[in-house]
């Protein structure tokens, strides 16, 4: 819905995909706090809520609430993640009656099959071609759709991921004409160079499909391996302010990347993105107060780069 | 000393620099079983001690005490940081009586004028003064020499530093002949797009010259410079068990990158090191347990890449 003006677009996720593993419960209000100042702060595409069953995520129950109380901003791009046709029918359902609603619907396919049975109970194939299915029905209703491929890196039950199993999952997706493929480093176990060779090798099979690329901090590489996602050609990178999140189905997942440290990389790499990094630190005063503890991202308290009596 | 058969050089600094900035003050014992824990990991070159002033860092007093109880073994290099000649004749004095002593000496020059004076009282080009005296004195007494220039991506005081002037400092110190040349991210500013320029332009000014990184992970971007380093030409990246450590004199500078976290890194980017991740994690519980706290660095507590059924 917006129109990419910036090297790359950041997406913040930390609504969904941070809040959904937070202990502390947000509640609505804070939630579309959360989302507006991302966006008052520059950020033109946001994870708004997930469509998910609420005594599993008890999180996210509030999406529609949520959504409903979101301003009506026509550059921006509203994401609700869906699982399921459920979930997908509750997605298209926020725009009943004229209501703005949700812009796009996120869907997940899983690339291990113990990874989809105990997320989804389904196997990795399975997932796809639910997700093709979904597709098929979002383009009918004329809502826009994207997938991502959740533990691509990585799977915490089954270890290595096969690459190859990955670009042949996205090429079925492909098949469905999302507007974006994603690559999700769930677990956070990826590598600068695996990122380089899975990215490189997935534009080379599905040349003009945007890339989009997620990865937590687990292991401390998150930001190396967003540089790395960069430099192979993704349009989009997730992030979630402060660092929030992690994934409930995944063992020892720790945090997404936080946005306002990716924004700091990114700028002081002369890499533009429309994200006033002041404006996001700011933010974070009243999130650290809420959640009662220091968010993971470091940028939050060591500040930006230092002022000086010297300039460049 | 060692032969570098591996595709990178780890530069272990815990026991330097990591411990130097670290409240709680260990011993000369356990600086002797950090430095040999490392090698029994595999690291081959290691910070071991600075010879400064005992009054200002007391944490690395004992330097003379931690040199002579370690092993003599022939494949490490040990390093010892001098910043003047008080120092370097500490460092030498290590070797008299046919003993062991330091294998090398590292001296610092620094990029900016203020940040040399609160820490030497020396302008940046007095300390590159020094440091060519220090480097031909430390040839004529057959001592191996090699020069960090501090605080080169960015100052505590001044902010910004001019890349040229780096590159001019690089170019002085290299007329002294060190056996390599390294650039430290003091305080943890920089970015893989600024590391990626400054080292290019330092290889094209100085081609032949080993060149070293020391990075800090004071905003997360640690590990992201790191692999940009790597792939713009160092031979040896610096690193900190556990991402140890700081700068008393740079305000708000946190830890060194952590030396598991690096070497999850590259051993999964296919990049060899000679350490043994899993002898690594083991060392930081006794290491925690007398820091009475949980070390910065992450892979610590995730663990490495999962364990799976399923093989690549």
């Amino acid at each position: 819905m917006g129109i990419m003006i910036f090297d790359i677009e950041i997406l913040e996720v930390g609504a969904r995909d941070g809040l959904q593993n937070e202990k502390v419960i947000f509640d609505t209000e804070s939630k579309v706090r959360l989302i507006t100042d991302a966006m008052a702060a520059g950020v033109k595409r946001l994870e708004v809520a997930s469509f998910v069953n609420p005594k599993r995520v008890p999180q996210m129950a509030d999406g529609e609430a949520v959504i409903e109380r979101l301003p009506d901003d026509p550059v921006v791009t509203y994401i609700g993640l869906v699982l399921n046709k459920r979930g997908l029918l509750r997605a298209l359902e926020t725009k009943s009656g004229g209501k703005r609603g949700v812009d796009e619907v996120g869907l997940v396919a899983m690339a291990t099959d113990t990874f989809g049975q105990k997320n989804q109970g389904q196997t990795s194939q399975e997932s796809v071609d639910l997700c093709l299915d979904m597709m098929k029905f979002s383009h009918a209703q004329n809502m826009s759709v994207q997938v991502t491929l959740s533990a691509a890196f990585g799977c915490p039950f089954e270890g290595r991921v096969d690459q190859s199993h990955v670009i042949e999952m996205a090429r079925q997706l492909a098949e469905g004409n999302p507007r974006e493929i994603a690559l999700a480093d769930t677990i956070g176990v990826a590598s600068p160079a695996k990122v380089t060779e899975m990215l490189g090798r997935l534009k080379e099979a599905l040349p003009g499909i945007p890339l989009r690329a997620h990865f937590h901090n687990t292991r401390g590489t998150g930001l190396a391996n967003a540089w790395a996602a960069l430099l192979a050609g993704v349009t989009t990178l997730d992030a979630s302010v402060g660092g929030l999140g992690g994934c409930p189905f995944a063992p020892k997942a720790t945090g997404n990347i936080a946005t306002e440290d990716l924004v700091y990389l990114l700028h002081e790499s002369g890499v533009t993105t429309g994200v006033n990094l002041d404006n996001y630190l700011e933010n974070l005063n009243w999130i650290e107060q809420d959640l009662g503890r220091v968010v993971p991202g470091m940028v939050k308290q060591a500040g930006g780069f230092p002022a000086g009596n010297v300039r460049p």
